[in-house]
């Protein structure tokens, strides 16, 4: 945890931007695999480790703007838990090194909530995205679940309290990607024909428990990285294969990395994966060198499309005017996501609370039917303390090329003949995380090896 | 997968069983950790396993006993989808595995069963332990999440079928066992003072990942034995300490093992740890001999408690009849938990189905207040197929002895003086898996070393 007065400030920012009002926060709770009693291992809501930092399941806090209140809501072990659980730390102990000194049963939470309610106060909540939090809030506010509204007052304040980071934020998301940047040079160590991809997140899993970190988000380590978020791990690693490693550690207080290489299960890139990969890399630093404040990241997204889309041109995969082909969209035939995100205590950081809150403004509002723009989750202008990741990519993914071309798409742009000869080419995707300073950017966590060169040396 | 057969086998009994109705198995979710996308591993209901075999989320089954159909209801993956998830066996080809040939988009479901519903036919469905089958089992009932009524019919079957297991099955828990045995090897081999609990997890968890198997229940490895569910593993293992390793693995198929060793630090265990662990072991022998057809389990547990009893009596830690001291649960001091449970596709087996159905009977419910046998999942009379765990232990949790000496509990039975000499003993348990035959009973899996000379000999 940070320090109480972390804590406490946090609390008095958001209680002052909310103005009025009951701020409820829901932590997680275990959640069930198969029965009841047999868990997942427990990871708090992030927004609740943010206000609150206590890293136990069934809390909820209640911060009450007028009545000046800090409270969280949970019960301490009974002799009969201590059979079960061991002893420990009380609840009371842990909320206090929060600074929240008022601890009472979870089963109080109610009557709180709805005499908050008779009074015509507001509840002000985070829109609910475990089920049973679901559930809870209907039962606190005696609605339906589908009536269930989340205050916009709240989110905006929440996204734009946690979007900006402490330094020691910082320094705890540094220290995700110092594990992380291990855990990848682990892999391209260890990596050799004949081997299974989940030999490899297996690896990776365990490396990152041993520094008493789990992984941000389910490691995406394939053979066949053009499948964006491919989770099937068990195909053969080849010599001629490229290892897509998308993967990232959480450190103990919850802060998240981010990062994707690719390289050549044999010493070196073949003369086509060496191409494309520079072309990656070409987007992946053009992109980089444009982040400052003030700058939206939509154009940012945009940009690395046009880079993309030139190095395609060169290739004579795609052909006419660069700047043409992305405001069609004809670069979504092999850069199909965004560009990037913010992170922080979430991977996606705040993906929970709302993109449109999270990543846009009311003024300039996301793009959610087009394809490749749908996929952008941030598209705002920056500021500075923004975390955001950096991962262009290039896909060739044989069934949106097969319907493309049935479809005659885009004709004009692509030559469908060349870009057969890439068809199992399979995907690349180069991933670093950025702090936006006051006036440019700073690569976060030690550099890892991202040039044709540097990888290759990694290999041999 | 088994064979379709073997679904189809199975289906056709649960229904002739239930006799009348609309069956309606839901299947889970991916289990969101910290927003909606970033989810947990997926693990597939047992009973949807049972009966179906798939292994995708967001499915649900119904068998329609008077219509004669088999539907899974779930949504086939579109073109889109294939960018992020790759290509895959379509929902059609896996359930056509199972011998399921119907399979409907899943936002037709909530019509099927209102259609039913109408008809004043009964919809038959297992308690659910997920709060997002909570919400969908409302939804599609048209009632409050409260009003949700499990039908005891349809438990009834599921639990009679489930618990008498085909061969295939004993085939694959063995495999789990395989793996345990061997993570459980790996573990006696690689401890060493100095090293923090989470790395012996973490080893484990990397060796059954590695044979495609996860874990089946959060491991305990612990210096604290006397914890009996101890989840927290930063302790630095120190000589003269025992390591209480409860672990085991889960095949592809989703079956279950469930094994526990208890090891010295050391070459070899203390005089005193030698001690308690011979009357464990023995408790664990007695037990195990008496495994039979129509013996009730409550009776195993409580002729292992006796054997305890007489063991702490040898030592001068309790005094008296053991018989008495049994009867007046005077060994729940030591031994709060119960021998053992059903295991097969749940390491509790059906636990989410309710004890009282699963371990108990109409007859002989289930003791739900008294400390010791509240814990007990499992009472009734064993049959031919059953598969339990027998698992004994020794625990002295120093709390609670204080909380019964203050209270001056059971003064005759037990040596409060003696037992002090004990006080950070810690605690050791013993378990293996066994399957109940037609006139005996067979461990499961291979022998794992139980005596104090195997250990000792893994150990040196």
């Amino acid at each position: 945890m940070f320090s109480a007065e972390t804590y406490q400030n946090r609390r008095k920012i958001l209680k002052k931007n909310v103005s009025s009002g009951v701020i409820l926060l829901l932590g997680n709770i275990e959640n069930p695999i198969n029965f009841e009693h047999n868990t997942y291992p427990f990871r708090q809501d992030s927004s609740f480790l943010y206000y609150v930092g206590v890293r136990e399941p069934r809390l909820a806090a209640v911060f009450d703007i007028e009545e000046n209140l800090n409270i969280v809501f949970g019960d301490e072990l009974r002799l009969e838990d201590l059979v079960w659980k061991g002893r420990q730390e009380t609840l009371r102990e842990k909320c206090s090194k929060s600074g929240i000194i008022e601890v009472r049963p979870f089963h109080l939470l109610v009557d709180y909530i709805q005499l908050v309610l008779k009074k015509n106060r507001k509840v002000h909540y985070l829109p609910p995205y475990q089920s049973h939090n679901k559930i809870l809030l209907s039962q606190l506010l005696d609605i339906p679940i589908a009536e269930i509204r989340s205050s916009v007052d709240l989110i905006e304040t929440v996204a734009a309290q946690r979007s900006v980071k402490e330094a020691q934020e910082i320094e705890e998301i540094e220290r995700a990607i110092q594990v992380s940047v291990d855990m990848h040079l682990l892999v391209m160590q260890m990596t050799k024909p004949g081997m299974k991809e989940y030999e490899l997140v297996n690896a990776i899993q365990k490396f990152a428990a041993d520094q008493c970190c789990p992984l941000a988000y389910p490691p995406i380590v394939t053979i066949h990285g053009e499948i964006l978020h491919n989770q099937y791990r068990q195909h053969t690693i080849k010599s001629g294969d490229m290892i897509l490693n998308d993967s990232g550690a959480e450190t103990a207080l919850g802060y998240a990395a981010d990062l994707t290489r690719t390289f050549p299960v044999d010493r070196s890139f073949t003369v086509q994966q060496k191409e494309i990969y520079n072309i990656v890399l070409k987007a992946f630093t053009s992109a980089r060198n444009m982040l400052q404040p003030g700058t939206r990241f939509k154009d940012v997204h945009l940009y690395a499309a046009k880079t993309l889309v030139e190095g395609l041109i060169e290739l004579g995969i795609m052909r006419g005017d660069p700047e043409e082909a992305v405001q069609n969209h004809v670069h979504t035939l092999f850069f199909q996501c965004g560009l990037g995100h913010l992170m922080g205590l979430d991977v996606h950081d705040m993906e929970d609370l709302g993109e449109q809150y999270v990543g846009y403004t009311a003024d300039e509002p996301k793009d959610t039917a087009t394809f490749g723009l749908k996929s952008l989750r941030l598209g705002k202008a920056l500021c500075p303390g923004y975390v955001v990741t950096i991962e262009p990519g290039i896909y060739i993914i044989p069934d949106l090329i097969d319907q493309w071309k049935a479809e005659k798409r885009h004709e004009s742009f692509i030559n469908y003949a060349t870009l057969e000869r890439y068809r199992n080419f399979g995907g690349i995707r180069i991933e670093d995380d950025f702090l936006i300073t006051t006036d440019s950017y700073r690569l976060l966590g030690p550099e890892l090896a991202n040039t044709v060169e540097e990888i290759e040396g990694m290999r041999s």
